[in-house]
């Protein structure tokens, strides 16, 4: 998986733009020297021209090598990659919305097609389990699905059910953000009891980005163990690097041939966009993605049954993958996995920019320490309050526009609490440094619990974890 | 592999056009009913429609469904897939001569870039090895290659190699053209004394044809029964299916990927023809054919290095696969494989025909009796001979033409009496008949010793060769 929209590129950010032109530049370098085909050099040259274009029209200035845009660099956000009608642009590798409230979530589900998760829903899950429903969903956090009520219909009458979600391995260190899936996922695996499989895409990266496949494979493992920090149970969860299980399973890679037989290149150009520049491995990717939403894939755990029902928490930019996988498997004559998908997680700097893996202020990392939680929260988070503590007094903050605030509403689970902050800060009775101080203080707590979990984490808890093997569940 | 270019499609016989049309028609049937996208639909539908004027244009007749060709029905050589310039056109799929001595393989040794396996060669390999070179090395069959003499060399200073040859398993039956790859390939074992892998890709013929993926793997199993019949000794043999081994060995997937990121849709659009609306599957399967020729898809066998040289035997059509991959080996830090090339084997009809494996008068199957091989070759072996015995006795036979001398080329061993047999035809002293006796005789005992032989290969046996293990050689 791309990392659930959080460090995918097509930004404008100028920084992330300078990165892509440097990163283009060495590609057309390793082209020449190895003497590809022209046609190829050709095209990654002008890739390179339009992505310098670019980077001018962001920052006002010619890319130089070497030089990074200055902090300061005003960007503009009627870039290249918004769509014509000025619509969020969302896909697997790419989130781009012009207004600091973030992506337009109602219109993204009549574009993808998908259904809202309704306060219908949210009752009916509450009532099947007779759990209290998480905050992701109470807020809206998790606020798409696809046939959930069909999940919920079989659950009811005793059927089986699967969690799957995943993780694009590109980098050593995770940020908060790439925990949402997790922690919403785990408490699904919680209050339905169910097994869950969790695909590491280290070959999609591999394919992406200039890493080696050894690399790739190291990420998946220290990702794995930040995985396992989040507290799933080794009895009902199965980790798994593709690199790896492709070469364990016979179900995975033959349900892998399945979809690519029903899948046209015509039909991944139009769903992610690949050109006939792309390699072979992206354009067959997809596939990869898709094989885990198929029970027999996991021959292990469901014993080659066919007809487990599959469903996914995901961020809304991973659907297409899903969309595609839906159509094909009625053809190939499996079930439709159903989904559910969260909103972006908004960098520190604001909902309309994003994380970036390679940016270390663009978000709170799960390495950080208690001092740079504090730091880059004082320093980076986008404040909605007034100028001076005056102004912020006598009209109030903006929690709209407030990432603080926004980042409470993933991780603050007092509801009563969160509503007064709210109140507060809209008041302005609550000060930004004092909204601050209080996103501080919930997430040092959080993220030492995380680092001290995951310092325990042995090799052999990790090789448990991706072992293919039968979970404590029949069937 | 595409069966060695001895049943590819895209001929101009009536018969396989007839076969072709009707698939076709399956198939836009099955995409309506499945309710396939509008545009897939269209573009099969124009396919079809393509496919009917092709067999208007060779019959002379409207396609009627069920109603077959005449066997007399005239064919038109001058069709839609021969290269404008009148040469021969071959590709994995595709064999197209206009001539009956058949392709003129000079020609393609200079289009493909190959060198000739000359008398110089042939000689080395008899002083390298010691042993009397394969009759199909003294006569041409194996007649170009691709850096021999390295390997040669290496062989010379004790470095090792090993042997990789393949089969696409279509059907349940092989004739006696796909013997000649391992004919040669188990010479080449015995007298090097080498590994030999031995690719069967039942993944290419499930995406390729109208087969599951459960058919195509039993094809799998059968054909490593003819193959083994063949004599190969299991301590130095490893035969694999990829929908079996993908999911066996992590070497083997992760060199697939590895191929797949250094090639991109434009080479392969270019090199194999593909189209934008091929599945996915088809557009990334080059790079599975192209793995095995990398020794660490092996671990098992070579202990993970990634050095061991990999020498190729097989018909030239297969060609386009491997300088696919040879244009990638030094690009991953691999050796390029070598190559032997062997010419094609003509169907009983001609060699400007080719052999279908849905026409069992097409060649001689393995599963023929006595009776069969007899009036096969009696009723349908294209003969140089003339009209009448009068004529045939004052001018004599055309043996550059005969099917019957042709396939006495590569079954009787005897240099000799070959020769004999083509001056005798020459000078008319031997009569047409007089020469299929011979063929009769040499290939009935051959095919039922092999038939004996197959008939002692137990279920074990091939389970056997199919295991993944260390080999009688040391890395």
């Amino acid at each position: 998986m791309s990392d659930s929209g959080t460090d995918a590129s097509g930004s404008l950010i100028p920084m992330d733009l300078y990165d892509r032109v440097t990163a283009q530049g060495d590609k057309v370098r390793v082209l020449k020297s190895e003497k590809a085909p022209k046609e190829e050099i050709d095209v990654a040259v002008k890739l390179l021209l339009a992505l310098k274009v670019d980077y001018k029209n962001v920052t006002g200035q010619d890319y130089k090598p070497g030089v990074p845009p200055a902090d300061d660099m005003p960007t503009n956000s009627n870039g290249p990659s918004t769509t014509d009608n000025g619509d969020d642009f969302v896909d697997p590798w790419s989130v781009q919305t012009g207004s600091a409230k973030g992506v337009d979530y109602d219109k993204l589900i009549v574009r993808f097609g998908s259904s809202k998760i309704d306060q219908e829903l949210v009752d009916r899950i509450q009532r099947v389990t007779g759990q209290k429903p998480h905050h992701f969903l109470r807020r809206g956090i998790f606020f798409s699905h696809r046939d959930m009520h069909q999940v919920l219909d079989a659950y009811e009458n005793k059927k089986p059910f699967y969690l799957y979600t995943g993780r694009g391995p590109s980098s050593e260190a995770l940020h908060v953000g790439h925990l949402i899936p997790f922690i919403f996922t785990k408490w699904l695996q919680e209050v339905f009891n169910v097994p869950l499989v969790v695909q590491l895409t280290d070959d999609e990266k591999y394919l992406w980005k200039d890493l080696t496949l050894e690399k790739a494979y190291q990420y998946s493992i220290e990702n794995a163990k930040d995985i396992i920090a989040c507290g799933f149970d080794v009895n009902k969860t199965f980790i798994f690097s593709d690199l790896e299980y492709m070469g364990k399973s016979s179900g995975f890679y033959q349900n892998v041939v399945k979809v690519q037989k029903h899948v046209t290149f015509n039909q991944v150009k139009g769903i992610f966009g690949f050109t006939d520049s792309d390699c072979i491995g992206k354009i067959s990717f997809p596939a990869i993605q898709a094989a885990p939403s198929f029970s027999s894939s996991f021959p292990e755990i469901f014993k080659g049954r066919k007809d487990i029902q599959c469903l996914i928490p995901c961020a809304i930019d991973q659907d297409p993958y899903f969309r595609m996988t839906r159509d094909v498997a009625p053809r190939i004559n499996y079930p439709k996995p159903a989904l559910m998908h969260s909103t972006f997680f908004p960098a520190l700097q604001g909902a309309q920019t994003k994380m970036s893996a390679s940016d270390p202020n663009s978000s709170i990392f799960l390495t950080d320490t208690a001092k740079q939680i504090k730091n880059k929260i004082n320093k980076y988070a986008f404040s909605g309050g007034k100028d001076t503590i005056e102004e912020h007094r006598q009209f109030g903050g903006n929690w709209e526009v407030d990432v603080s605030y926004m980042y409470l509403t993933f991780f603050l689970e007092d509801d009563e609490r969160l509503e007064q902050i709210k109140q507060d800060y809209s008041s302005g009775a609550l000060l930004t440094g004092e909204l601050k101080k209080i996103l501080i203080e919930t997430l040092q707590p959080l993220i030492a619990a995380h680092q001290e979990r995951r310092k325990h984490i042995t090799e052999e808890a990790v090789k448990q974890f991706m072992m293919p093997r039968k979970l404590a569940f029949d069937f």
